[in-house]
């Protein structure tokens, strides 16, 4: 067990906690003053200095950045591609992917059942397009991605695997490594997304087996907004030739072109520097309280959470898994899911709805049109759940 | 003629001129203090708010930061994406052409000598992959893209034709006007890169007749970096389909999915929403001096450079083109370019380097292995260019 934090220390790192209730964390979390400090201080470089004469001065500490990123998702530096965000860091795997190889009526992509839109999407595309078959893994009884029937469901045509490793709606924690377990030995890409889960649980890129994950800074690792980065496998760098090349990326020589041998092949040459900068010092800081400590403190105050909400009459949380993670989703009898949002967020408790274009297939499965989704954060406390409670025990039916 | 500048306000206004010469407003441009002051200003919400909450509460601004970039490129707002660079804009028409039609070796794309790296390394992926043809225009005499070369070229297996407005390392404005007239009624899509003409020359995204005009913040926009725009002309929202989408350019629908019918549909929703309002402000800042005024600035102080550095023995100008940009690149016989811009900038000069795989066709054509580039903006004085003109003069050969 890790030791406790002390929740007033983090306060204190945190300027928001003076001003507002937050419990939008999976949304974007509230910085510690450190990371916002962090991107200022270079946006005052740039303004001095010139943008590129800063990046140069910045050099070390940006591949500071990186490996820090590296040391929080298990992987290498050099293994490492920072970006805008979660959903850039997914897609360029993607498109890498279909380039490479591209997808056709022989190729099978599989995803859970909970999955994000913005993974979804991209993947509907391809298969519209160019007929490779999409294809939902069932939920098991605790209402995560099944392994075992994932596991009967492989074959030599399966090309894709992508998995949320959080779903952003229903607080539950897949078996990503189960499922790279059964993807060992096989020539299939597995794409972890891990935007709602790094910062907040661990993440072992290499003992889940991925070929790539993907996260963002602005979630649970409370770090700047428009940044992200990718985890890319050794294979995945050996294998797949990144798409679009620009000249960060791959280098133009005469007659044809070289690719970057690290995953700096899947960036963009132009980026915030100040923004990386910041994501960096936030995934410091996550390093420095410990990411057993950081899901320990969040899993007391989620779990706080549900069962006053359970309390509540009328309220239903619709969080499922064996394991949870900080996210708290909920609707509540007789109040539209946006109405409760709006009651409690009237309330001063920042909250956030998650609607059906979310995630199409789980919130259809459910039969829910929307839920309230709350995801505290270590600087939260109890005494902030019990506000939420609060509020959402006042917001008036038929309000 | 506009009004001339008031250079003494432009200085006030610019805390880096301060501190700096700095003559590579080319790379990244230092900005005005409102562009600055307004990045962190949100920065400042976002940490006290949550930052979708401070989104929420900027959406006003953030439109406006839209129409004014519709403003500056002679486009509506719903024509206008907000992207993180140029290469991302670019990048996000080429997908969206590449995803709706397939090339294959039935066509043709045809680039300008002079094209940027990051826009043909895509190219020549696709040309190697699919079979497409890249091919190069040749330049008129003056070294631009010769409109009736290109015009000659033209056929129906002509998919895709990408010109930089103005390249990054010779001077030269292209006759983007020309080519679009060209390619009036015809089915080719028309890539106009603009990024480094946005700010310094007046741009009219529909006089040109491109299809796409992509735009960065950091350079003679002076906005900040990770930002830039994309203009798609009303042909390209009605028949191409974005790729990748995201769940804010697209809505996952039972079934399906829907797509933005704005230009938004080339956006991702996650992004830095300050460094965005950041480059709201710089445009308008730009669009408050007018930008013939900047031009007409700017050409003055590229003319003093480009004659001094003539009159400096064994100096080589190698700027070209009938009309020329803020751009103005050169070489010093018995110097290595690398090390005549380490010695320019170890004077206090902050100049650039320009080496062959910026945009390798261009510089075998032209038998260069590098040129050092200055690209003075509005805030510059004469002096300031009469100072890197000392600094040239007193690079030692050999050194």
């Amino acid at each position: 067990m890790a030791a406790p934090l002390d929740v007033e220390t983090l306060r204190a790192d945190t300027p928001g906690c003076q001003v507002v209730t937050h419990l939008n964390n999976a949304g974007s979390a509230l910085p510690p003053a450190i990371v916002t400090e962090t991107v200022i201080e270079h946006l005052r470089r740039e303004e001095l200095m010139g943008g590129y004469e800063a990046q140069e001065a910045a050099a070390d500490r940006i591949e500071d950045a990186r490996a820090s990123a590296a040391t929080l998702v298990g992987g290498r530096p050099d293994q490492i591609a920072l970006l805008e965000s979660a959903t850039s860091a997914w897609d360029r795997a993607l498109t890498s992917i279909a380039f490479t190889r591209p997808l056709d009526s022989g190729d099978r992509i599989l995803v859970s059942s909970a999955e994000y839109a913005s993974n979804v999407l991209p993947l509907m595309q391809l298969s519209m397009r160019f007929g490779a078959r999409l294809e939902f893994v069932p939920d098991d009884e605790h209402g995560c991605i099944d392994v075992e029937a994932f596991t009967d469901m492989l074959d030599t045509d399966v090309a894709i695997v992508s998995v949320n490793h959080c779903p952003s709606q229903n607080g539950l924690v897949n078996d990503v490594a189960g499922i790279g377990a059964a993807l060992r030995e096989t020539d299939t890409w597995y794409l972890v997304d891990a935007c709602q889960s790094l910062g907040q649980l661990p993440v072992d890129a290499g003992a889940i087996g991925a070929d790539f994950v993907s996260a963002t800074g602005r979630k649970f690792l409370r770090g700047p907004r428009g940044t992200g980065f990718l985890y890319a496998s050794d294979e995945a760098l050996d294998e797949l030739e990144p798409f679009p090349l620009d000249l960060h990326s791959g280098t133009w020589q005469s007659g044809g072109y070289d690719v970057q041998r690290t995953a700096a092949r899947f960036e963009y040459w132009e980026k915030s520097y100040a923004a990386l900068l910041g994501m960096g010092a936030a995934i410091d800081y996550a390093l420095d309280l410990g990411v057993a400590a950081i899901a320990e403190r969040i899993a007391d105050l989620a779990d706080h959470a549900r069962d006053g909400l359970r309390d509540i009459p009328g309220v239903q949380v619709h969080d499922r898994g064996l394991r949870q993670s900080g996210i708290v989703t909920f609707t509540r009898d007789g109040v539209a899911p946006a109405g409760l949002a709006a009651g409690v967020r009237a309330a001063g408790v920042n909250v956030s709805l998650s609607t059906p274009e979310y995630s199409r297939r789980d919130f259809d499965l459910h039969q829910l049109d929307g839920v309230v989704r709350a995801s505290p954060h270590v600087y939260n406390t109890m005494e902030e759940i019990d506000r939420l409670l609060v509020a959402v025990a006042s917001v008036r039916p038929g309000g």
